[in-house]
């Protein structure tokens, strides 16, 4: 089965979304996501200039193959661009796959281990109140998880609160934003969050908090030490994990479960973290990584540590990596979590998909394939339009992480 | 000192270069290399597209600020595109303020250590009768170190062996060519050929190897040993040095000196190879790892545990990097060697540059800034033209490192 | 450009300062800082014997070359004489060369990461009352953070507790005093200062203590466990730095942030105290360590681990220390805090100085070099006398750490 | 018994001395060694103006309270300078003692433990014979271990040879020497010196060499591979010890034993490469390392990891040092190796001492104290005059380890 066309078709229906879409000779066409948020053009141009002039002819059915030709063959390896552009391949031809054989994506992989895929929401506030207000919410609709994110006192922005509720965007149309963050109100403010969260909701709602690697090893092992006592079902992206000694010393001193990630794009990213068992959950997504073929590398290396997965799904990617996603995680033997923010209801319409919630679960559906499509001509009237995610700094203007 | 415009220039003299020129407000401007071997137009897109429009305003005198927050403003860190774009920002920034101080660069990183920075040349030959006549002609030139490649007998195709001699290209117009691979000609072969190098050029020639990632770490560790006879100045790249544990199972069994990182762009990808010493050579670039900022800090790192720089120098850097490099090694104070692949003639008319070769050194020389300069007429009249490095594969067609 | 004059200009406004000053065949001079609290002749006389005769005809362009060849050349290396010799000469080359180049010295190292250098003041006081009143007027004049030091209950005498407020002295004119030290009152003491500090000036002031390395290991984990509840900015010098053991046992028991390092002089002193993490903030400084060259690589070399610097900053470095420190502080990405005591008003006007004070904040000033002179005529009416530091003892005459 | 005086005596006759004498109000004197080669006048100036003043009035009989007085009190603390003056301290109170007991040193370090210290000479030679027939003298003296050291072809000059034969000194009058070095040669040449020595003087003598941190821990490794089949007695100082992952790197290659530490002079500079057994001889000196306290410490330590003593006894120290390391050497129970290079004759007469050599052997004698006097009268007739050891350089003029 030759690839006849490939082609990235960019769109925006409230953010930007890049999709691959792979034709083949049988008239089989597959999607893959090739979003990377605030970078778009990068893996456009990735996969324009370089990848597609290549893989036009090649063998549909060699998944693998391609796979590995592309990463070596690129010279150049890893990095967020690459790995991306990689996955959108990977997923389109996996769907392409799943659809020969006429059965859902999971099948293929090992089967349902699990009658659906646990997912946890974002619960935003202006205020502690505010913010339990929404897990209230999301215990309405049948969630077991939340990730709850308060704006802070004396700070003018936090991470991940945001004008909406249900749906927000960090990333802002043209340049990018300016946030001013301090540690200080910050460590001086969470616990108080999740004392009266736990105290709310009792002992069994799972507590998600997103640090988004602004702390240094040493707060993030104190802020850990700190939540013990409200039981958190996680502490994600504590500090930067490029050298994994600063999760040595977060996990001396601190039992609260870690997940970290998300922007981390290879099984070596995570070696360290997980065969020396720092982290608790693998927060890479089928798409960040270089798509299922990789991601299934990481998580069957990860389980042998007893890791479990936890992976991205923030809105940043679209309907297509939520789908393959939720096969990955019906199968997956060793599931942890799966984030869920949900799209717009453009989104939604844009890319019509079989995947459903129910109960505070997704379920990806029957459908062959992975089961999300692309509305082209819907997607022709939303173009592309240059946004960017925020830049932080210290109130003395160094910048930091954001 | 604002920035007031940022264009990238592509031009293709022989081969692809993408150019970064930076203009101030005073007037001054600076030049950095954007380019990325056979991946030119996703470095390209992630400039224009979403770096250029944040750097317009910017001030250009803190080029440790837009560093960080190009770095870190990004979310999506590290890897080849990324680093690489950011390099060219750094390198035409530091470019800038050296203009703006009148000094030639390396004046403003801690003035000059050596009298010229050692430079290696590359012998390759379809025999070895053939190679090691062009180890001659690169002594007859002064040379006090060559790096030989050697067509392998059996082998169609082998690193480094091309048509010309003292220019040759790896990546080819059009699709990625495919080249077989074999090992176990190759370790066959190799040994033979430095031990007559080794015979005819007398024990004080320094000789090189570059297995450019084709070995397993097994592979690689016997030919180090096989090869400690002849003394080889380095073994290049002898495995791929994603996982430490590869390079701890090479220096267990031979003292036989080693350089990697031609393809790493971090600091974190050197930590642990270079604190447990597990490499002698550090090959990264300052254009491959994000400029001289981040090259500063790799080379102060690996003096701390006497490792010395090896600096990547092959024509897919343009003569810019080549500038910034020779002000590098003029200055750092853990300097080994320099490799330096000739331009062709269409490339050095076109890149105007202030460095000179003697006496087997290169020195930047005294031009206030980095010393090259680009003819954007003469650049225009040599458009971009696609071209790929090669793809490898095992007899069986298993892909392989190229 | 040649050295033509060196020399070294010993004063005492108040107390004793050696500052080396380096005159070139251009006219341009520039100032470095010899002062070794209660050591400063055998300085001195380091430079005028040994270093000074070689110094002269050398390039004072060259500044890595000199650095190298003072610390590589001297055979004996490392230690606070030899490294305080060294960063002399270095920050006068850094200070002509940024005089050469038209530019404040920040500018060479890759411009301002940030608006001012945050400082911290000293408050002591006889009772805790008296302390906090003391960080009351730190508060007022702007300080975010406050180092906190007070008498201990059956103590005659206490590290950092003197006659004088905003200005005072540890060293003596004459011969060593004598201090006695008791651990049990200091430890039973300590937790109630930082109690009732925090409780009078809220959640996010930053506040500070110097143990002065009285304490054992397991003392100082003991007291940084008890202190955890008042979040301190740091905890100095828990006991000594010789043996990284003694921090892994601190390290192991309590999250408290550690800060040390200001009797330690050398990148390998800080190795593994900084690459296991050991530590939060490096506190030596561009004096003490061999001057700007080494102080940019262990500063470095420290971002790779996420520790930050935290410079000493007492008076018994020079404003032409501070001066240096303010430039690198500006610059450098990892800064975390610098020390600010002030200099009484006899040595700020011999020193003229470019740096000025606001907001809690440092700030280096315009002025082309590091922006610190020596008013020469001014020196010669404060001669040398020799003073010295406590020698501390425990109440059976036991030798102790002071 | 309190100290009454104590002054430095300078003296050069041939090379320069830094003799302390201390004196007691009961008219006991004692004679420490305070000569740092290149470095005199700091240590004296910090013996003169921040020691003395300060010893004036102890209690000479509490040697280890003046010691950690003057080791913790300095706050600054360990180094070359600081550790010297203290040994001229506690080597000059150790005599005192000794003379109070009316004992030879030995006696009360735990008394003799063997007939003899075994030394070792220094051959050198401008070409292998030359220096074979040098080792031929030594072996006629009686010596059972000689040091071979030798002119490098195509290198202007090679460490440790010198115009002298017996005598020599590396240390020049007036500015620094500048000296070439290249690795290649030296690395070709040497395992053929030792080829020829072991087959002219057959299996048993003891055959030791001095690498004087010259080369890089890989090439080190690799020359003490190469050196293998000779069985060197020991290869020094192959390459700086301040990172002792050097040594581990070294240590995995390699079964020829190693000797470092000549310029360390703290217990903490010892500490890994002794308890991770890196080592096999600790070179450290009574005079280096603090006096005969400190020494005592860091021998004991070695003995609980089987590393033995192989103490520096160059002329850069003066016999004082020779009469205190010999009564160490005759006690310690772990003594291995000590080296002898024979003072000039004017040395010998200006230092009449109890000490003699006999059959490879040196004996301290058993004269009360360490037995060795100083002749002031002819002291006074041989001025100090300024000297310096070489500074040594690469090809490309790279400053490099001397």
């Amino acid at each position: 089965m030759k690839i006849t066309e490939a082609r990235v078709i960019l769109s925006s229906p409230g953010r930007n979304f890049a999709t691959l879409k792979i034709t083949t000779d049988t008239g089989l066409t597959g999607l893959g996501d090739a979003t990377l948020n605030g970078r778009e053009k990068a893996v456009v141009a990735y996969l324009e200039e370089h990848v597609i002039p290549w893989l036009l002819g090649q063998d549909a059915e060699r998944i693998e193959h391609v796979w590995q030709s592309l990463y070596k063959g690129a010279y150049w390896r890893r990095g967020p661009v690459t790995m991306t552009a990689i996955a959108a391949v990977d997923m389109a031809l996996w769907d392409i796959k799943a659809k020969q054989a006429g059965l859902p994506l999971y099948q293929l992989l090992g089967g349902a281990s699990r009658t659906g895929v646990t997912v946890y929401g974002h619960a935003n506030g202006k205020s502690i109140d505010d913010c339990l207000s929404e897990v209230e919410n999301y215990v309405a609709m049948g969630y077991q998880a939340v990730r709850l994110q308060c704006a802070i006192p004396g700070l003018d922005k936090a991470y991940g609160v945001a004008k909406g509720k249900l749906y927000y965007e960090p990333a802002e149309r043209g340049l990018p934003p300016m946030e001013t963050w301090s540690t200080p109100e910050y460590l001086d403010f969470i616990p108080e969050l999740f004392a009266q969260a736990r105290k709310q909701f009792g002992p069994h709602l799972k507590l998600l908090h997103d640090v988004h690697h602004r702390l240094t090893p040493q707060e993030a092992a104190a802020l850990g030490k700190s939540l013990e006592p409200f039981r958190l079902g996680w502490l994600e992206d504590p500090t930067p994990a490029d050298n994994p000694e600063s999760f040595r010393l977060i996990r001396q001193h601190t039992t609260t479960p870690i997940a970290t990630g998300e922007v981390l794009n290879h099984l070596q990213d995570f070696r360290v973290l997980v065969s020396e068992q720092l982290i608790d959950y693998v927060r890479t997504s089928v798409q960040r990584c270089g798509g299922l073929t990789h991601m299934r590398q990481i998580a069957l290396f990860a389980d042998a540590f007893q890791v479990r997965t936890g992976c991205h799904g923030a809105t940043d990617l679209s309907p297509v990596t939520m789908g393959v996603a939720l096969h990955f995680g019906l199968w997956v033997p060793n599931f942890g979590l799966q984030e869920y923010m949900r799209h717009n209801e453009e989104t939604d319409a844009m890319f019509p998909h079989a995947y459903t919630f129910a109960d505070g679960m997704l379920h990806p559906g029957e459908a062959p394939g992975h089961g999300v499509e692309l509305d082209e001509s819907m997607a022709s009237e939303y173009p592309y339009q240059a946004a960017s995610l925020p830049v932080a700094q210290l109130r003395d203007g160094t910048a930091w992480s954001w």
